[in-house]
């Protein structure tokens, strides 16, 4: 498994990014091409002890940085660290492409440069909230199609199903469609046609969904578009930071609950960890002809590793063909 | 003050109204007019030491139930609790109206019976959030016009200038725009079209902010629309009810974090009294001509008697008058 990372991608890079590469070959054996400005990258594995036959680095000369545009900087930068990893995977010397970097650019560069699957129309980014009956749900898009039509959000339907069947263990997940009432009549008129097509297909459809079902477990897919599920998402690190926020100033607040709060420290190590996305190992950008892994912006050593084991899984598990599968099965069934 | 409250509304109806009807009276001396299904309200009256000169029952056969369609039971159910409380405020009979029934139908029968202001297309529901700097936010809309065009969302911000100027006692609120990315290039079309108009007026408009924003206190204001205003009110009600879970379910795992959850009670007590939505009592539904405050399904008698205590605060201070004079200052700017 032969994996490119933008090594100048995350808040952190590259440090961050060569630390978690290297435990991912420590730990899973992979074989890891870093990108970016070649200097930097050695410079920073000669301070750390590596396997030098698992990882080289493959000179990028620019960087795409987060505040940039996406489509402009894509089209400016032909030799940005995200260009050249995707032209890895495009030229077959990879087999995935993970970047922490401007989320945007990603979306571009692996949608124009690797092209979208046999029936699919947009891309769309995925990822996972951990639910309080201890699993977790996926949600997509989370922010790579800001105006999609109902058509889209039954490809996204597809590509939910294949990657919960295969990468996280749930064959035939439940899928919900988000919206502001169960009722198949509430909603905008975007919501209810794309109701209208799920309803009509082979998946295991539950019909709306609302906010307040995304973290209890009732269903295992959320579908929604990508302007509503960056909020959520957003709102969602928020408002678990804010909690944390309150909590500590409370706890402070005399003598008593100071010493409740050193007895219970271990759970909110614990509760923090559930809640660590770090634990999930990136978002997959779903229905690109090629698996690319999005990191977080903040992604630490540790979520880097998991992005990358994640990349590995879904090569190796061939999700890609599973989507295409679904959607043609789905396509002959059609009127036509 | 008088004030007509919506008996028969509200998952604990009408139990919890009576008695929150009652303790506005006891506390602020209002005049309440419970509207309902007289046999039921006066039984639950009679249960109660009240004072029986301040509250009066206005008869009304026919309750809209949570899960009725809006438009059609206000036009088929005539003599509907909300729809005769809408009437009586028409009439002059009350100042103010009340209702934790249903929200679609408390907006519909408010905006046809009442009318909305001068200026205003759509009616807007404002929430108030918590936020961790010890403030608080206002979003509007929460759910009452699902797909707004961009001029309705400069109106929105007039009305929660008025709104957080005469009730909150923020002059000059930092109005926020709901978006994917704080550069005024990220967003939708709808977002961008909505941040043009509400640069050129004379609110204090700071410009997109994020879901990560909201409970930061960075604004005192967020416009959205109702969609994404009514995902995000529920996915924060969601959430903050998971983490409790979380936590608890933690906490129970040995002696020592229960010890600790022991002595930190009070602290678990007052976050929780924090995010109360009940201390905020209800969402004033901005922009119709009268003063309507919708309270959530679950709202306990003490959230309906904050209800009234903002109903009675919102007449008082003649918020829609300031609405009005906003927008018609900016209207006479105009260019026209």
């Amino acid at each position: 498994m032969k994996i490119a990372i933008d090594g100048m991608g995350g808040d952190k890079a590259p440090q961050v990014v060569v630390e978690g590469a290297i435990a991912a070959v420590n730990e899973f054996d992979y074989d890891i091409i870093l990108v970016g400005r070649e200097e930097v990258l050695q410079r920073e594995l000669s301070k750390r002890a590596h396997k030098k036959n698992k990882i080289r680095v493959k000179h990028a000369s620019q960087v795409i940085d987060m505040w940039e545009s996406p489509i402009s900087s894509i089209r400016s930068k032909k030799d940005s660290s995200i260009s050249v990893a995707v032209n890895l995977v495009k030229e077959k010397e990879a087999d995935a492409i993970v970047s922490a970097g401007n989320t945007g650019a990603v979306v571009c560069a692996v949608s124009f440069g690797l092209g979208l699957l046999k029936g699919i129309e947009r891309p769309g980014i995925s990822i996972i909230f951990p639910t309080s009956d201890r699993g977790n749900a996926v949600m997509i898009d989370a922010g790579a199609n800001l105006d999609p039509k109902p058509m889209h959000l039954l490809q996204y339907g597809f590509m939910a199903d294949a990657y919960c069947s295969y990468i996280l263990g749930k064959p035939n997940p439940r899928i919900g469609l988000l919206s502001i009432g169960e009722e198949e009549t509430k909603g905008t008129g975007f919501v209810k046609g794309a109701h209208k097509l799920l309803d009509e297909t082979s998946l295991n459809f539950i019909g709306n969904v609302e906010g307040r079902d995304i973290f209890t477990g009732a269903c295992d897919v959320i579908l929604c578009d990508g302007f509503v599920g960056n909020v959520v998402l957003k709102v969602s690190e928020s408002l678990a930071g804010a909690l944390a926020v309150l909590l500590k100033r409370e706890l402070s607040r005399n003598i008593i609950t100071k010493v409740g709060a050193v007895l219970c420290h271990s759970t909110f190590d614990a509760l923090k960890k559930e809640l660590d996305y770090a634990e999930y190992g990136g978002a997959p950008l779903l229905g690109v002809n090629g698996t690319c892994i999005i990191g977080h912006g903040s992604s630490s050593a540790r979520a880097i590793k998991n992005a990358l084991r994640v990349a590995a899984e879904f090569t190796r598990e061939n999700v890609n063909e599973h989507i295409i599968e679904g959607l043609e099965n789905y396509s002959n069934k059609g009127i036509q």
